[in-house]
């Protein structure tokens, strides 16, 4: 109780900052694009209901369709194969305490600026570690590439022949991360968790696979990174309680010390 | 950065816990009804994209549509005409440090159970001060009526021929909230944040009104208020960031102390 209360007042000063790392859903943003043999998610759409006239003299207000993965979205283990038959693996069953949680902020800018298909490394990793200490179970890892920062929706998305090319995490850094270190999820600024790539890596889509399989979540399209520590942030990322949904767009909030 | 890593410890150690406030989305819950000659909110609906099978043989996911008005939801100021010129009355704009704040839960169960239109009154804030203090300024008030345990859709709307009767604020303790209280938004366990007979109160629909007209939030179909202290509780209710979005569907979770 003195500690919430403590939070109150430290919110109230701006001891801790509260910033917000949603990118606005508008119906621009891009989607992740599959083969299109494959189910596709919806873009967002909205649409009026009323605006102050005779359809509703007095309100304003709208109605709006998407994916379960448009815009800066959660990603929960039903979502993957290898998470579909893992105790309250959806969004409405997802214990709601791990929806706070602490951040932890790998710098990937520079490499990712040289590479766009880079993938982070255990040695990544390490680095960060011996900088900023071990992360700790039940942390969040959030990739770092300053992607966001590309406003163009075609830059965003990188399509060229071969496919998106979006940074990500290797396979060895996924299992690190998940095996050595406990993490309870992985989030990157891109479309994906996995590199637009990913589907060529063994497994295909590794953090999907290997994150989803142990129970472990995702946060994609993620903005603002680099206005966070590189440890000591709490990340606020609650999804929509959908009935057995598989992720959900959602507002993400971290708090920082000032 | 002591008090975030506090939080963190204390979540784990279950010193703090958090509890849902949020009602599942899914297509059989209820919406606001409004004359039929006015625009109307959709209710949730989902379709499948692919599970598991040759839509994708991976993953499991889903499309779905609303309103921003569907479910357990976030009212923000632009939502009414009184709030329509107000800076940052949106969800995109709104300063996110207003997402987390304390919560006031003055109950009213008793009451509600015996008139569904009840309408709380400034001697019900009184005497909820006199025995938990003073609200203070920038919290959420919520009216726990225990009207969530309805689980069926037809009680929990509860219509007859003149119309929804659901308990919601009388026109004093709204102005008594938001003008002596500095509240930063009022939130309901029933359908709308006014009661379901409000739009025959002066002015019409009058939390609506005055909230929205003062630049306040609304939080309605909220669940599990009976788990909150009266004071103490912290809300956590960032909305989904629609552009110019008058509110969204959204996850409502409370710190709560053990
Ligand atoms: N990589 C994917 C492959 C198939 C379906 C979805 C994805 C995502 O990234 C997602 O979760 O947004
Ligand atoms: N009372 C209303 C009248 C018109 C439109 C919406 C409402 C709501 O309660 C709402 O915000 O859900």
């Amino acid at each position: 109780a003195r500690l919430l209360s403590g939070l109150v007042g430290a919110l109230a000063s701006g001891q801790i900052r509260v910033i917000d790392l949603t990118q606005t859903l508008t119906p621009g943003f891009p989607q992740i694009a599959l083969p299109p043999e494959m189910g596709q998610c919806w873009p967002f759409r909205i649409e009026e209901v009323s605006r102050y006239d005779e359809r509703g003299p007095g309100w304003y207000w709208n109605n709006f369709s998407c994916g379960e993965h448009t815009g800066t979205h959660f990603d929960a283990p039903i979502h993957w194969i290898s998470g579909r038959d893992l105790p309250n693996n959806s969004v409405d069953t997802i214990a709601v305490q791990h929806f706070i949680a602490p951040a932890c902020v790998i710098d990937c800018s520079a490499e990712v600026q040289r590479d766009d298909d880079y993938l982070l490394s255990v040695a990544d990793i390490e680095r960060y570690e011996a900088a900023h200490g071990r992360i700790p179970k039940g942390a969040w890892v959030l990739m770092r590439s300053d992607w966001s920062k590309r406003r163009d929706p075609q830059a965003y998305q990188n399509f060229d022949q071969t496919g998106q090319h979006t940074p990500g995490p290797g396979t060895e850094a996924v299992r690190f991360l998940v095996e050595q270190r406990d993490v309870l999820g992985f989030g990157s600024e891109a479309i994906g968790t996995d590199a637009g790539q990913g589907q060529h890596l063994r497994p295909p889509y590794p953090c999907h696979y290997y994150m989803h399989g142990a129970g472990r979540y995702g946060l994609q399209c993620l903005s603002n990174l680099d206005l966070l520590p590189p440890a000591g942030g709490v990340l606020i990322c609650p999804p929509l309680k959908i009935e057995k949904g598989s992720g959900s767009p959602l507002r993400v909030l971290a708090l920082v010390g000032a």
